[in-house]
């Protein structure tokens, strides 16, 4: 049994989800280790990890609504201090999640037919974002 | 330290949650590991996991209901093409999550006395749904 | 490679964000693990895990009002027996999730500079909450 732990940085072009699963697979390819435990952390507290549909961009769309919608901006909240869409960045981060663990068989992800790996950007303007991976098995 | 990976599948009636703490635990029984780390993870972008109570059926049907209206049918959304269902049903997924990490200690899913592990199947019509377990431990 | 496994006890005050942070970060001390894999799991279905920024208390504050808007008291749940605030602490639970998981690099969880790890305590009264860590790394 081995471990592997890297960090990935990815350039977001401001509110919007970026699919990361090649980039996931690249370096898992890279690291060889056949079965395991992959882990995906997201290392802000305004942007999140989430799993999805990666097939139709349209549900894409609709997911980052339903987020509007859910936490939306001008709601009086306390903390404003930087920018309207600020605490509603905290609040769909705090929704989806900073992490993902996914099963690895043949040197990949468990995913399904359907499935893809998001990293959402939930600020409106572009960012710099880490996501710490790492790697369990053999 | 070893670990194991399986795949169980799940016949689901429609929307609803099942139970499918005893199946994992049966599992965990099989593979023998006394200590370690447990990773379930669904397959699917319309279906989840999730961990709650399992005592009062009455909990699970107000569950339903809550994500009904968070995540309700006939929004607008611009992915209708597979019914009314589907896109709402991709919004529960991610909001409820595709994975659950559990610690395990003397072979048992180290759960709260109220808790179970529930797949949660999102759409209308019955599916046959796949949740892929991986143990890590001695 | 090894692994550790604890039972970190917190006392709350009611609803509200606990931070437990330090704590944490104290038994991954105490276990010496250089690099690893960190899993945090709440035992409970009134109490949850989050990760969120621990810099502006007001963020906190408008994460348990945002909470409280999307699960309400009052909406005429079926499960009310155990008080107003029991079926939205359940729902806020769902929300959250129960677990964390968090990679370990020189000794520490690998957060970015303004996360935070908080027990959340959805119900009205103070409880006593366990929450299982668990360490596998080298």
């Amino acid at each position: 049994m081995r471990q592997a732990l890297a960090e990935l940085e990815f350039q977001t072009e401001g509110q919007g989800l970026v699919e990361i699963t090649g980039d996931v697979a690249a370096w898992l390819t890279s690291i060889g280790i056949s079965q395991g435990l992959l882990t995906l952390h997201c290392r802000h507290t305004s942007a999140s990890l989430l799993i999805n549909e990666n097939a139709a961009p349209a549900v894409q769309r609709d997911i980052l609504r339903w987020l509007d919608g859910i936490a939306p901006e001008g709601k009086g909240y306390e903390h404003d201090s930087e920018g309207p869409d600020d605490m509603p960045a905290h609040l769909k981060a705090a929704l989806t999640g900073a992490s993902l663990t996914v099963p690895v068989a043949d040197g990949k992800m468990l995913l399904g037919t359907w499935q893809g790996v998001f990293l959402a950007e939930h600020r409106a303007s572009p960012h710099r974002r880490t996501v710490a991976v790492h790697l369990l098995g053999e």
